[in-house]
This record gives C-alpha cells, sequence and structure tokens, in this order.
C-alpha cells in the first residue's frame, strides 16, 4: 500500500490552493483558515488551547496571533481569574470573513466526496478518526511541555 | 458526518509536530520534508514539475528552493535544451538526510495505522485515492497559469 500520508497530505495541499483562489480578504491568507474557524468557534479560548486544538506548537500561534491581532482579526486579554492566560476573541472583522470561510471549506468537503458511496464514506471517516485519535496520543505523549 | 478535512488537516499537522520532533538537521524543518522525499525521488526535475508533483504554488517551490540552496541542499542548473527551465538537483547532504526523513515518514504511517484491519484500510486508501484525483482536478482546473 503506498504511503497514507503522501496523499493525505496532497489533499490537504490541494485544500491550500483551492482557498488561496478563492478567499480574498486583507491579509487573511490559506494558512489561516483554521485560525478563522477555530477563534469564531471557541471566542475566549486560550493561546494554549489553541495549540491543542488546532495541534500546532505555541510558537506557530504566538506568531499567527500577532499577525491577526496587527491585520485587526483579533483582541487578545488577560484572563480576570489568571493573568498568565491570554484569551483570544474575534473582531467583527474576523466574524465577517467567518461565513465565506465555512463556505468554501464546505465546498471543498463536498467536492472531495463526491461520487463516493456513502458506505464507503462511512468505513472511511471511521478509520480516519480512529487515525487522528492516534496521531493525537503520539504527538501529546511525546510533545506536551511544547504544546 | 463531520467535515472530513477538518480531521484530515488535524493528523496532517500531528505528522508535522512529529517530524520536528524527530529530525534534527542543519536548517531542514518539517515543511522541508516533502522536498527531500520529492527532489530525491525525482533528482533532475525542474521547478514548475516539483510544483506540480507537491501541489503548491510556484512561488512557495521557488522560496524553498531558494531556501535550500542556500543551506546546501540542493543545487539548481538550467536545463541545456530550455534555458528558461531549471533543474533542481539534491546534493550529497540532501541525500546523507533522506534516509532519516524516509524513516520518520514510515514511523508515522505505520503509527497511524495499527490496530486499523486489513480490509478498513484498504476502502479506506481506496477513498482516499478518490479523494486525491478529485483534489487535484479541482486545482488544475481552475490554477494552471498559477501552478
Amino acid at each position: 500500500m503506498p504511503t497514507i500520508m503522501k496523499t493525505l497530505n496532497r489533499i490537504s495541499r490541494c485544500q491550500s490552493l483551492f482557498r488561496n483562489e478563492r478567499l480574498q480578504h486583507d491579509g487573511i491568507l490559506s494558512c489561516h483558515h483554521t485560525f478563522v474557524l477555530v477563534i469564531c468557534r471557541n471566542p475566549g479560548s486560550s493561546q494554549d488551547e489553541l495549540a491543542r486544538e488546532i495541534c500546532i506548537n505555541k510558537s506557530t500561534v504566538t506568531r499567527t496571533l500577532n499577525y491577526l491581532e496587527e491585520k485587526g482579526y483579533i483582541t487578545r486579554r488577560a484572563d480576570s481569574e489568571d493573568k498568565r492566560r491570554i484569551l483570544v476573541y474575534p473582531t467583527e472583522k474576523m466574524l465577517a470573513v467567518l461565513p465565506e470561510v465555512r463556505a468554501i471549506a464546505r465546498e471543498w468537503n463536498e467536492l472531495i466526496s463526491k461520487d463516493i458511496p456513502e458506505d464507503e464514506l462511512s468505513v472511511f471517516y471511521s478509520v480516519l478518526s480512529r487515525m487522528e485519535l492516534s496521531a493525537k496520543a503520539a504527538v501529546e505523549c511525546r510533545g506536551d511541555e511544547d504544546r
């Protein structure tokens, strides 16, 4: 069997090209789409929670949030009960982009799964979910302090 | 059904964290792993061929190759029959990294597919391959001049 990740990563990169062609907003690039979706779904998350939810390291979260704040897409406030926790909120500007980001994500999901029978899709998604659990466990075991 | 891409992209990002923890070579980051694998598999490919094979845009290819050349991992030569085609070759330094990059990729593939029955994996891979075809077709149709 060919390597799963080679194919999986290609689909992910094609999606990135697709998004870049579709979304034209001031400074929002394909690599920010996940941030838009996650921040709007969980307003008031801490930076650490965003890193865990998105599965990237903290330094990338910090760098991306600095950029999004500079462009006016988010605000950050210290948690009133624990000043070290920095909470992230979407601005009106980010909320205005959200419907388009969601529509592009939906369109891509439909595009890649069209013509695939429901029973095969069901097995596919079941396997994919188990792979996600293994993937997250593998990284959390080894990289907690860096996440 | 939850969105396929959300799960798929999380697995991809976990792999990136895994690689970053594992591979320690001068300047080689997780985002370069695919370049290492593809350039070593296809020495003498043009920059445009690499963009198509990896499924990223030409400007990202150019930027990454500039970096890898600066770090001594590749050399670039104009095609003797068509001076506008720039061909990319791995150096000894890149070839020395290849076994480790391959081993990490193999380890990750095994890690995420362990405990999944062979018949389910077979359906999974069949669906994933069809998704890849749809993904590539969608991007190629719309973005030829930019790829």
